[in-house]
C-alpha cells in the first residue's frame, strides 16, 4: 500500500518500519526533519510538508504527540484533509481528545476522506517488534481495508465498532487503568515495606497468585526498584492523558474519582520536578507521603 | 498429622475436606455444630468445645470470621492457647487485624507454642478444589513443618519471613489491590457506556491486551454483566477487610488514598442496601453517580 | 467618567445600574441586545457592536461569561483592545482564567492599553444593592483612577498588587472555598439527619458558635431546607470556576485534592440532570451517596 | 451544687475552676493526682479514687481524653455508674464516640441514674474565660437543672433534643468542618504562594468579604504563618477526633470524603513525625505536595 506517515517519534519510529519490512510503500514526514531522514536509506520517501506525505497516499497515518500537533496536521497549515485524495483514508493512531476525534470523523466525512481511530497499546519497544495491541473503530469496509496496516504493527487487533472516536476512549480508559496499576502498587509498597517487609517478597505473592498480568510485573518491579529513569513514558505525557480522561468523562457527565487522585499525584510529580521521569514516578509521591 | 480444625465457613469447610481427603486426621469445631455435623461421615472427629479441638492436636487451624472470633477462641472463653499441647503449632489463616496478629504471636511465644500466619488468595470454589495461593509467615522449622498442609490446601505456597504478622499484611494488600481493580473496571465501563460503547468490547480489549490476569477477567465480566447476586465475597466482608488495610495503614503511617475512596464507595453501598450482594457491588454507585 | 460597559448579565446589569445611579456616562454593549435596551432609558447609550462601546471610553469593563466571550470581545471580531483610545483602562472583572488574564495584561501593554483585572465577590442582588467586595490588581496609578468605579460597585475594595491575574487567582480561591463549605456542609447535614438529628438544630449551634459567617447562613439554610432551585448561581457555571481553579492549579503545579472532590460531585449532579438548580445542589449528590 | 468533677487537662482545668468560681462545691479527680492538688488551695477536695468524686455528687463531670479513659472511669475499675447516688446526673463533656456516648446513655438508664451529652466548643484559653459553646442532648428536667453548670461554663448553649448522643454527633461535624477549613485553607495559600501572591492579601480578602468567620481569621493566620508550634490542639487528638466522625459516618452508612481527605492528611502528617503541632500542620503536607 501506499502510506503516507507522519509523526516519527519513540512510537512511530518502530511503527514506520515495521510497515517498510512488510513491503509496504511509504512516504514520511516529521517536524523535525532529522528524524526521518534515516528512512531514506530504508526505501521510504521524506516528505518536505505534510502536503507531500499526504497527496499521493492510499492510507495517511498520523502519530503525533498531541491534539495540537494534529490539528495543525489534518487542518490548516498542514491541510492534509484537502491534500489527501477522494477515497483514502487517514489513520488516526494518536492518542487524542475523544472531541478532536470525533471533530476528525465529521470532517473527513464532509470533505469525502475515510476516517478510522486506531490507538494502539504497547511501549516503544513493543512497537518495534510489531507486537502492539490495535483498537480500531470506524466504517467496517475501510477496517478490513486497513488489516495489513494492523497486521505488520500488532499481535491483535480489536474492532471497537463503526463510531471512529470508541477507539480513543479505549485507550484511554487502558492508560487511566494502568495509571491505577501503578499508583495501587505504590500505595501496596509503602504498606509493606512500614511493616519491615520486603517488598519483592508483596510482589511475587502478587504477580505469582491473582494479579498475573505483565502489567503488574513491570510496573511492579519499577515501583519496588524505584526505577524511573530513564522513563519508558514520560510523566507529562502519562498527565496528559490522564487530563484527556478526565475530559472525556466530563463531557459525558462520569466521574471518575480514580482518575481525579490520579490526577493530584501527577500534579504533586510534577511540584517535586519529576517531569524527567516516568510516569509511574507518581510513586515516589506515594513513598514520601508515608515518610519513606 | 493431627489436625484441629476451627471455622466451617464456605472457606474453613472446603479446606478441611481437602486436608481429610489428604490422609490428615481431623477434629473439627465450629461455633454452629451443625455445620461440622457432615465432617463425622467423612472420618474426622467433631468437638463440642475449642478446647476439645485444640488440646490433640499437633496444628490448629483457625479460619474464622473476624478479629473477635478469634480472640474468643485463642483466649477465654475458648482458650486455645492454653489447650493447645507445648510444641504445637497454631495456623493463623483467617483474615484478621495485623495487630491481632502481633498479640497472638507474641502470647504464643510468652506460652511456649509455635505461631504460624498462614493467610490465603481465593474465593470457596478455590479453597475446595485446593488451588488456593498461601501467604506463610513465621518460623522457618514451623513453616517446614506445615508444609504438607500448605500443599494439601494451597497451589503454591509463599514464604513471606519470620514476622508472623507480614504475612497479614500481605493479605490485607491483596484484597485492597483487588478493590482498586474493581473501582477502575467501575469507573472504565462508566466512560464506555455513556460514550455508547458496548463495554464488552472495552472488557474484551483489557484482558486481551495488557490486563490478562484471572483477576481482571473474573471481575471485569461481574461488573459489565452487574452480576452482583449471589455473592461470591459479600459486601460488608469486603468492608471489613478495607477497614483492616486502613487501621493497618494508619498503625504504621501510611496514606492510602486509594484505599480511602473504595471505603467511601463500600459506605454508599451499605447506604443503598446492597449489603446482600458481591463486594464489586461498589460499581452500582459509580453507575449511579454517572446517572447510569 | 465615560465608561463602555460590556456584559449586562444578571451580575453585569446590577453593576451597570449603579454605575449610572452614581453619575458615570455609560456605554453599554450587550451580544443579545434586548437586554442592554432597557439602559436607554436610564441615560446609558446603547452600542451595536463592541467597537462603539470601546471607542469613546475612558474605562472599559468587562463583565461576561467565560474566556471564550471574553476573547471574542477583546480580539477581533470584537477588537476592542484596538478600538480602546490610547491611555484608556480596561477593567475585566469576569470570572476567567488566570492564563486569559495573563495574556490580556500582556497584549494591553504590547497596545499601550491600561489593564486591570477586578474580580467581584457577591451574588446579583449584592451587585444591585453596590454591596460586592472587589479584589483589584494592576499598576497603582490605574487602580487610583478607577477607585470611584470601586466605590460604585462594592462595599470594600482589595488590592492584591501590581500583577493583575492575582485578582482573578484570589476570586477562584475564593470561590475554591465557598464549594468546600456546601460539600461539608452538606457531609454534616447527612451525618446528622442518619443520626436522626433535626439538621436545622446542627445549623444553629454552627452557625452560633465559630462557623458565624455569612457564607455558613446562606449555604447552611440552601442546603438544610433543599432550596436549589431557583439558583442563585447555577451549577454549571459552579462547575465553570471549578474547572478554572483546577487548571490555575495545574499550570502552577499546586495538587487541589478538595478541588478534585468537588469536581466529582459537579459531575456527578450533571450526571444527576442537575444543570438548573443552584451550584450548591451538589448536596444532593452527597445525601443519595448517604441512602437519603 | 455538689459536683464530682474527673479530668483536669487543659480544658477541664479551666472549666473546674470557672465552676469553683461561679459558687459550686467540687470534688475533682485526676489519674495523675499531681495536676488535682492546686485545687485544693481553690477550695475543692481531691479525691483519691473516682469513686470518692463520684460518691457524694449531685452532677459529675468528666472531661477524659478519649473512650477508653471514660470507660475506665465509668465501668469498672473506676465503676462512676454505681458510685453515683441514685438521681445524681453524669455530664459526659470529652469528645467521644458515638457509640460510647449511646452505650452510656443505655447503661445509666438501666441503672437508674441520669446522663447527659453536653460537649464543648472551644479552645483551653476559651475554657478558662467561660466563654465555651456547649451543646448538650438528654432529658429536658435534666438539662434544665444543669444549665446553671452551663451558664458558668460557657457563653451559649444549645439543646440538641432529648437523645443524649446527638451532643456528640454535633461535636464531631463541627471538628470536622474546622478540619475542611483548614485544608480549604492550605490548598488556597499554596495556590496563591505559587502565583507569587502575598497569602496575607488572600487572607484579607477571604476574612474581610465572605469568609468573616472567627475560624477563618484563626486558622487562616496560623496556616499563613505556619504557626504551628506551639500546638493550641495537637495533631494526633485532631486525628483521633477525624477517626470518630468517620466512625459514626459508618455506623450510619454516610460516605464523608471530605473527612476521608483530611484523614489521608493526617496521616501523611504523623509520618512526617509532627505529632506534636497543632493540627492545623496538615498544612505542610499540602505545601509540601505543593512543592514549597
Amino acid at each position: 500500500m501506499n502510506i503516507g506517515f507522519i509523526g516519527l517519534g519513540s512510537m512511530g519510529a518502530g511503527m514506520a518500519r515495521r510497515l517498510i519490512d512488510a513491503g509496504h510503500t511509504l512516504t514520511v514526514y516529521n517536524r523535525t526533519r532529522s528524524r526521518a531522514e534515516p528512512f531514506q536509506a530504508l526505501g521510504a520517501r521524506v516528505a518536505d510538508r505534510v502536503h507531500d506525505a499526504a497527496a499521493s497516499a492510499e492510507a495517511l497515518i498520523t502519530m503525533v504527540g498531541d491534539d495540537r500537533a494534529l490539528e495543525e496536521i489534518v487542518f490548516p497549515p498542514g491541510d492534509a484533509l484537502h491534500a489527501l485524495p477522494t477515497g483514502a483514508v487517514h489513520l488516526s493512531m494518536s492518542t487524542i481528545s475523544v472531541a478532536l476525534s470525533r471533530r476528525l470523523a465529521d470532517a473527513h466525512r464532509d470533505y469525502h476522506r475515510h476516517y478510522l481511530a486506531a490507538t494502539v497499546l504497547g511501549r516503544p519497544d513493543v512497537a518495534a517488534a510489531g507486537k502492539l495491541f490495535v483498537v480500531v473503530a470506524g466504517p467496517d469496509d475501510q477496517v478490513r481495508r486497513c488489516q495489513p496496516i494492523f497486521d505488520a504493527l500488532g499481535q491483535k487487533t480489536f474492532n471497537a465498532g463503526k463510531d471512529a472516536p470508541a477507539a480513543n476512549v479505549i485507550k484511554l480508559a487502558g492508560n487511566f487503568m494502568i495509571t491505577t496499576v501503578i499508583e495501587s502498587l505504590a500505595e501496596s509498597v509503602a504498606l509493606a515495606r512500614k511493616h519491615g517487609i520486603d517488598p519483592h517478597v508483596l510482589l511475587d505473592v502478587l504477580t505469582g497468585s491473582v494479579f498475573s498480568a505483565p502489567i503488574y510485573h513491570t510496573y511492579g518491579t519499577i515501583v519496588v526498584e524505584q526505577n524511573f529513569d530513564p522513563p519508558g513514558f514520560k510523566l507529562p505525557l502519562g498527565m496528559k492523558d490522564n487530563a484527556l480522561v478526565l475530559e472525556a468523562a466530563r463531557n459525558a457527565a462520569v466521574p471518575m474519582p480514580m482518575a481525579s487522585l490520579v490526577r493530584d499525584q501527577f500534579v504533586a510529580a510534577m511540584a517535586a520536578g519529576l517531569a524527567k521521569e516516568d510516569w509511574s514516578a507518581i510513586a515516589r509521591i506515594t513513598y514520601r507521603n508515608a515518610g519513606l
